[in-house]
């Protein structure tokens, strides 16, 4: 008999035991709507992988009862012709009901990220992330998931999520992707007016600003907070939720850059509530 | 592209496109100080799967700040002796520390089956045994894992939990592994003194009076209770804590038995706190 007192013994034992050989697993889970973004991680995940997975679920346990699920943008057949043209694997696009069981009791939950930024304005939201992406996981059990850094808190609380359940996967956080005008591509731009979408770019461009003022040598984060929050406040159509400066990986407050951070911004624009970020190192 | 949109589907497209064919792994979770009932779970591991792991852990999550963490029974030469005998191919023991982070912020909770019973008397202790069955799943990732009966609600808590998360796991529940004189196997039965020990029977002796009762007809749950109730009563060292009938499955309480059910009974003699239970069909 073997002991072992690790993981990394316990695994590497089992994996000799077990004489696995398997061929490399990427899972890009997306709510559908594809766009750019999603299409950077699918090309991430073929380059990386021999079989690449994405999912395409609007996952209702992630959105409050007065948020936007049912109104959530969705072309079934449009994301199938997208996926089809990257060689995708295999498309898995469940129904609510493949999904949850009508007397599912079980929910995952990560108790310290997910308390600040949008999981204070959006409570129980984090906790239907971390269930569904676990379960998609458990589904497909791939060796890599990709995210996007658009969702930098999102990409946070799996990381720590896997990490903290012992999952053997490997998450990898891929850049945002942006329209021409610097708006980060999102399935909710499509929620916005013309004027709303102007409008709209202003936080990109006031991320823009902080980051020069942090290359410049500023380390104050109330100052890079209110240079992207007053730039914000000069357009009639954004309403920012928040803007602050946290650490990287704990997402915990800071008052000055010592460390690895982030600029992160929410904001609602006309119907959609947008969020995008500047990580700063 | 394959689409999939089942679970089968989806689990099956896998399959063929990792073309896997690994052996069968079966994993037996215990807190160790093994005795008979584990060696049964052990032994119907060992004839079900071709590699069979025992895992040693006395998780400290699952036990409330007023419980017996520090004191409860602990001898792993003794339990290393025991599983090497049964030709155990892997022991997983680790530490506190190799299990929980200390950042570690996530937790795993049945929601429904954990609000009753000794969940109701031991809050949290379910959200503990969830998240470290969950993690010992994550590290050993067998195809079966093989649970007691004696700690009935846990077990059914464990299949609702898999299930909800969709892992893809076989929860084999085994029977009650009983002393000579119909106590049940535990490792908090070496808290008893002689005279409490002598007692501690009454639980099993009371089952066994509500059991014959329903065989001879007897459907109302109340009668059942009753008649353990007073057995239990006439004891001088056992405290009863619960004695309840309710559906076998939902553990939903119930008056009268239409449908598979328990007997479920905790009870606190001296220093220990014994749970058993019956099920009825």
């Amino acid at each position: 008999m073997k002991i072992a007192e690790t993981l990394e013994e316990a695994r590497e034992t089992l994996r000799l035991l077990k004489g696995q050989d398997r061929p490399v697993v990427g899972l890009v889970p997306t709510m559908g709507f594809i766009h750019e973004g999603h299409l950077s991680l699918v090309r991430k995940c073929r380059k990386e992988c021999t079989v690449s997975v994405v999912s395409v679920f609007v996952n209702p346990l992630q959105f409050g009862p007065a948020e936007d699920f049912a109104d959530y943008p969705r072309d079934m057949e449009r994301d199938v012709a997208l996926l089809e043209k990257e060689n995708v694997d295999l498309l898995f696009a469940p129904s609510v009901d493949v999904m949850y069981l009508p007397d599912s009791s079980t929910m995952v939950t990560e108790r310290k990220l997910s308390s600040v930024l949008c999981g204070a304005a959006r409570p129980g939201h984090f906790d239907g992330v971390c269930t569904v992406v676990l379960k998609l996981y458990n589904i497909v059990e791939p060796d890599k998931m990709y995210f996007g850094e658009k969702d930098y808190q999102q990409l946070s609380i799996i990381r720590r999520m896997m990490k903290d359940l012992d999952v053997p996967v490997e998450i990898v956080g891929c850049p945002i992707i942006r329209e021409a005008d610097g708006l980060a591509k999102s399935s909710r731009n499509i929620y916005l007016t013309a004027e709303e979408r102007k409008d709209a770019c202003a936080i990109n461009e006031a991320l823009n600003e902080a980051e020069n003022l942090f290359r410049d040598g500023e380390r104050k984060t109330c100052v890079l907070e209110y240079v992207v929050l007053s730039r914000l406040l000069q357009t009639s159509a954004v309403k920012p939720e928040y803007v602050e400066v946290r650490d990287a990986v704990t997402l915990e407050k800071i008052e000055e850059i010592t460390r690895p951070s982030v600029i992160a911004v929410a904001a609602r624009v006309g119907k959609a509530r947008l969020i995008d970020n500047r990580v700063l190192r």
